[in-house]
């Protein structure tokens, strides 16, 4: 089974995750997988852009790690790394989810 | 006088903001002006960079309204927008700043 490369707790940095929150549409995944179920399908996002951008967006956020991705038969699930996330950059994601 | 533009504190925007402190250099920039003067001039900032790319790392913090520039002279004072940045994104520069 193939799996998506993921940045360890420990590589995050300030730089990449800063950059791929910069983003509208990468906060509007985030903010819904936040609220939304812990694992959803990339299909289930209703983005104002094309399937090849938003794969393009789900992709930065995973190497940013922001968003944990696996394979679910052919569909990509993700989720939001909040743990991660609140552990290394703590108050970051609230503020920005805020904002 | 010279002035220079700046945005108001409701014109402040995520995308400027993030992407503005997205920079390991510019963060630099923000750290030492929260923590020292309230008004320094660019030349007081011991960065790793060339001068022409320091003063292109202050016209981005400036339009992203993060800092305030004045012209003293023949120099540019520079001071952080803390308030503004508190009230429109609150907690954002101490999660920041502590990353």
């Amino acid at each position: 089974m193939r799996t998506l490369e993921h940045p360890g707790v420990e590589e995050l940095t300030l730089d990449a995750v800063l950059s791929a929150l910069a983003d509208p549409v990468r906060r509007i995944i985030v903010a819904q997988l936040d609220v939304g179920h812990e694992d959803q399908a990339c299909i289930a996002f209703d983005l104002p852009v094309s399937k090849s951008t938003s794969t393009h967006h789900f992709r930065v956020l995973r190497e940013a790690g922001i968003i944990r991705q696996r394979y679910a038969g052919t569909a990509i699930r993700s989720s939001l790394r909040r743990e991660d996330l609140d552990a290394r950059f703590p108050g970051l994601l609230d503020a920005v989810l805020r904002g």
